[in-house]
């Protein structure tokens, strides 16, 4: 395939084991990470590259299994050490996370650098790590028609002014709702997606757990609602697989930056599209632990549960 | 207009003035009350008659005003004594209040009691107050053709088996999610619809605060979005606001159990225009204090804002 050709989304981020407890019960040392997340949810859509960095013990067997989907995992170096490890625990109240503890072991000393096959990649998704490292990834990846990012209140507060540095320079600003109030400085949701999108991404996504998504753009708002599944198991992972979904979605369709300009009528419906993609795939993570709903999830489950929520949000007879 | 044309709604709850604190300000003793937020509302679709009591310190010159509207006041019974007042407060999350201090003054011995007209409305809301008193009410509207309640966490545990034989009688509940997962024992959407809609109503609208209503029927669940204003001023009412536009909307149209038997799918339609028509009366009752914005408010508005809703969940072009 030529670099013209390309539609791969590159996804830099961590691979994890985390260790969660939930009301529905506890996994240790599963398999967890942003862009492990992300990669198998976009890969239903669209071949994905991803790059970070594990330990010696982390089960190469599974890099095996997403080499066997679209995901390319070259990217992924084996570091000397552990791989990162993140302990935590939801309440009743699903829809926030409690950090029991942080080793981030490999992680630490992350610094990607992109292989000239990488650097081609059209579609780019920086997972929540420090915004100078995100920076670093588009300093390479220098043929990007579509960037998104995401991150987090550790770094919304640790480092305001790369985090802003790095908003000037991508299209998508994906976030949970709590964080977007924390970096824009407002407790709503209308005020706190224009103070954003003044910082640089042109479209927002605000992530509003159980609530679902709300996508801001210069076409107004679209409000999602979450996929109400019966029974919420473990949230993690969440966001980071509606993230993958919604980027795959727009991969595969070909939208990017340029549409924006040239058609933007049908990039809002794109992106609307891809917003509630991302809503289906997030409710089929939650599920379970880890990534285990994902990994034994058909097409056929995932176009059913589609039609089903567009049957929920629908006005037609 | 004869009983076999008559498409008003009756609606029994409380007038009341109430003093609240809110992040945006403070307002002293001014009107509040189930009915009263929800008669206004309604009025913009359909006639109301109110059933209700009030002190002797109850401006009378509001209930004029209200007779101004499509809502007959005769019902509103002014008793010696002071008005019920009630004091609440919200903190940051504007999605809960805090009762402060209620003085049921001459609430405490309300009784309603229909007369000979009022019997015969065809739509009736039963607002937030005991159980028993709702049945006593129904008892009296014997020629009701649908029927919506609402509850609290007052009634659902201090006279649980009184609100069930209520939920036996009625079509619709519309209730808080907080509250339906108390009512259900379930902290779960779908599961507490699902258990409440077995109590009786085969309708079941679960206001989310800030994240709009979810309508679960036969037909399945439909997910609104609350209509995402610039500035919260109080929240208090949005849920007899809601109620009171949806029932107006349903009245308007003629919709009643007989249309839910004869074309499920029309029937559904229109629950779901109702709850976004809900959504969107909610939306200006808490742009201010009390039923200010309510009282202001115009057709044009009403429709602007409807249209834009309808925009923020469309997938069309």
């Amino acid at each position: 395939m030529s670099s013209a050709q390309k539609t791969s989304i590159l996804a830099v981020g961590s691979l994890a084991f985390d260790t969660i407890e939930t009301p529905a019960g506890k996994a240790e040392s599963v398999l967890g990470g942003s862009v492990n997340y992300f990669s198998i949810a976009a890969s239903f859509y669209s071949p994905v590259e991803i790059v970070g960095v594990v330990g010696e013990d982390f089960p190469t067997k599974h890099l095996e299994w997403l080499s066997t989907r679209k995901i390319d995992t070259s990217g992924v170096q084996i570091a000397p050490g552990k791989t990162f490890h993140w302990a935590g625990s939801y309440d009743q109240n699903l829809n926030e996370a409690r950090t029991l503890s942080t080793a981030l072991n490999v992680f630490e000393h992350f610094n990607p650098h992109l292989s000239p096959s990488h650097r081609k990649s059209p579609y780019v998704f920086l997972a929540n790590i420090d915004p100078v490292l995100q920076r670093r990834v588009l300093e390479q990846a220098r043929e990007h028609r579509l960037v998104a990012c995401d991150s987090m209140n550790f770094w919304i507060t640790g480092k305001p002014e790369e985090l802003r540095e790095t908003l000037r320079h991508v299209d998508i600003l994906s976030i949970n709702e709590g964080e977007a109030y924390l970096l824009s400085g407002e407790r709503n949701i209308m005020k706190a997606a224009q103070h954003i999108r003044a910082l640089g991404p042109s479209v927002v996504v605000i992530k509003r757990g159980e609530y679902g998504a709300a996508l801001f753009t210069q076409a107004g708002a679209f409000l999602a609602p979450a996929y109400p599944v019966e029974s919420v198991v473990d949230p993690t992972g969440a966001g980071d697989s509606f993230a993958g979904a919604f980027m795959g979605y727009l991969a595969e369709a070909g939208a990017d930056r340029t549409l924006a300009a040239k058609d933007p009528a049908h990039w809002e419906l794109l992106l609307r599209r891809a917003v509630l993609a991302g809503c289906v795939m997030a409710s089929f993570t939650v599920e379970d632990f880890s990534v285990h709903r994902l990994l034994r999830l058909t097409n056929e489950e995932l176009v059913t549960r589609q039609r089903a929520l567009m049957k929920m949000i629908s006005l037609s007879e």
